[in-house]
């Protein structure tokens, strides 16, 4: 049998994260490269509780549902948003099966090939292999701590008139970053402009270290919304409460929403029914901020610990961004060493991380590296801090 | 806000079966039209303590899992698929969003937009949604009780070079038709031959009416399986167990499952990870096969209470084929009835079925319609089919 795939298959190329996961998995790395939560921490009674609950409700709990999602979850979420300045409706809203199926279904609808989306420079490696197995180019738009450079995406603006931008503004995946309100207006207001549909991942926006009294506003609360909203808004349960619930889901102007239900119809009809009635009764009946909290304050004592480690650890020509909230440091190291030779290094050592080359558009530079902090406990992140070392100590000495 | 859509939107049209459903929820109307299981056989207890024994495991069991699929459940699949003459190992195999999702992604690594794709006449609806929405063009061959007809399938091989054909080769979605083992053996020649690939959906398999003694072997087990297989074979456990857990899978030669796991992590990463585990419980430790014989013969209760309706009302110029197995019903009309028309009367009198124009790649008998026999139990079949019954009366008169 000679197998005939298509044209498009060269650009399903695998992630580097569950690659490395793979790799990991049942032998002794200790791994700072998934972005997963602390499993210790996931409220595992609470959602017990809540799949009782689901199953006392009868069989028809078992049965098939809506494409667009349970709807008293959807309610439940648009009473959420409104505390977040968002008012919608349950049919501006989408469930999808984490929000990375958001991704997909939206540049399933939007975007053809040749395409250009914009993206952050860096950027979640996955957004970028769902653009470019759609045949859409990549490009990306500089930035600093405070968000993307103003300047430079104008004139990307005008030179690619793209149909879409991709970022994630609070906490950003690699780089830890959460845009001043003062960009994200400015991002707002040359995106409607020029009629580019900005989509906005906010799985980490919950996860907020340091000053409480701090709010980041996303973009699509200071967008004029839902309809003619300018921004599609996508989030996820993963990071908050377990990422084995697989539910995430997207808001956006309803005509958008209901073109985006028509391609989930043919991905996959529906998400797990269990899981969303699930997370309806978890959030009914369990304190869900209360554990946020918790988890956030967790995640920043570990961020201030990997963060001390480095300190220590002071390798030559090291820099880092201290993160504002969210699950990833992202390390530069000095410009002559490539991070996917050290991470082979590391691997033999027992430690793992994600070289920093995934998260480019274009033009990666070799020399960055991601690790996560939210995983490993105390101990674990003080052990794999010592393999990194050797794997540093040998090419920091060769360099 | 001028939102720029791509040119695909047009090919994703919503699904009849579906629409219909979101026009029955909440209001009184007896539905024949969904391909719905009976909730009350649903084996609600046995997935209660399965869910029980996944959260024994610890909170690992809400984490992140492997796009592949959790490796017990596919070791499980293997030992079920052996007693069906298949041997294959957890490599050969991935685990879906239901089967749904597997079609989804074969189709996406698979077709070119102008790739041809041959089906049978009639079709389950949902694929043709999918083919056209990666921009293929459907291509329907003849059939009969027995199966493909051979000598339309080779001249349609020869006149297209279609990269694929998708069968459901044993109770078939929409007609209940289940082939012959000559017609396999036939139909797998043909494709072998020209470097076709079939994609063999098998929902339906495991409910089987009749004579116990007859055994339909797929089309996966007749061929070399699974390196060089010329078939992709894809099932679910939303029709035996319950569609909430949403959870189907497919095997086939390990390159195409290693393509379609990539295209899996772009689109949603993985399936629910609580649902998976929860199936590989229930499998270790419920009597699915037991469940499953109980399940077949209550819907071979309700096929058989359904045709003697359908005698005894006796619309004139109204034939059906009887089913050999699945949960559906294809009737014809006399020619000049459109049954798209006299869905609108029979939900006016509270009942609903989907018109066969939706089944046909081209070429629509519009005077066909599916009905389901699972889902009603024997009060509501008795009520719905009263009220089928005026709106016929109605049309059938006038005709």
């Amino acid at each position: 049998m000679n197998y005939r795939f298509s044209e498009r298959l060269g650009s399903f190329s695998s992630s580097a994260v569950r690659e490395i996961l793979k790799l990991t998995q049942g032998n002794s790395i200790l791994s700072f490269a998934g972005g997963l939560p602390a499993e210790e921490h996931f409220p595992a009674q609470a959602i017990s509780e809540a799949f009782g609950r689901v199953m006392e409700q009868g069989n028809k709990a078992l049965q098939y549902g809506l494409t667009e999602g349970y709807l008293p979850l959807r309610q439940a979420l648009c009473r959420r948003m409104e505390k977040k300045h968002v008012k919608v409706t349950p049919d501006d809203m989408l469930v999808t099966t984490g929000s990375q199926q958001a991704i997909d279904l939206l540049t399933r609808i939007y975007i053809d090939p040749g395409d250009v989306i914009l993206v952050e420079r860096p950027t979640y490696l996955s957004a970028l292999q769902v653009f470019r197995s759609y045949g859409a180019v990549p490009i990306s738009v500089d930035g600093d701590t405070d968000g993307l450079n103003l300047a430079d995406l104008e004139a990307k603006l005008k030179q690619y008139n793209p149909k879409m931008l991709y970022v994630i503004p609070t906490f950003s995946n690699p780089a830890g970053r959460a845009w001043s309100e003062e960009r994200r207006r400015g991002v707002l207001e040359l995106c409607r402009r020029c009629d580019t549909l900005i989509l906005e991942d906010d799985p980490y926006g919950e996860l907020k270290f340091g000053d409480k009294s701090v709010e980041y506003r996303s973009l699509f609360s200071l967008d004029r919304h839902p309809e003619g909203s300018c921004v599609v808004y996508t989030s996820t349960f993963s990071k908050t409460v377990a990422p084995g619930l697989r539910t995430g889901w997207v808001m956006a102007d309803p005509e958008i929403i209901r073109q985006m239900a028509r391609a989930k119809q043919a991905a996959d009809l529906q998400s797990s029914s269990l899981d969303q009635q699930t997370l309806y009764q978890l959030l009914e009946h369990f304190d869900l901020d209360g554990h946020i909290e918790f988890v956030r304050t967790e995640y920043e004592a570990r961020k201030k610990h990997l963060v001390s480690l480095l300190e220590q650890y002071a390798w030559p020509g090291v820099t880092w961004e201290e993160p504002k909230g969210g699950m990833f440091i992202w390390l530069r190291l000095p410009k002559e060493i490539d991070t996917g030779a050290l991470l082979k290094i590391a691997v033999q050592e027992g430690a793992a991380f994600v070289p920093g080359v995934s998260f480019y558009a274009e033009d990666p530079e070799l020399n960055t590296l991601r690790m996560n902090f939210t995983y490993n406990d105390t101990a674990t992140t003080i052990e794999g801090m010592k393999r990194l070392d050797r794997a540093m100590q040998s090419v920091l000495v060769k360099g």
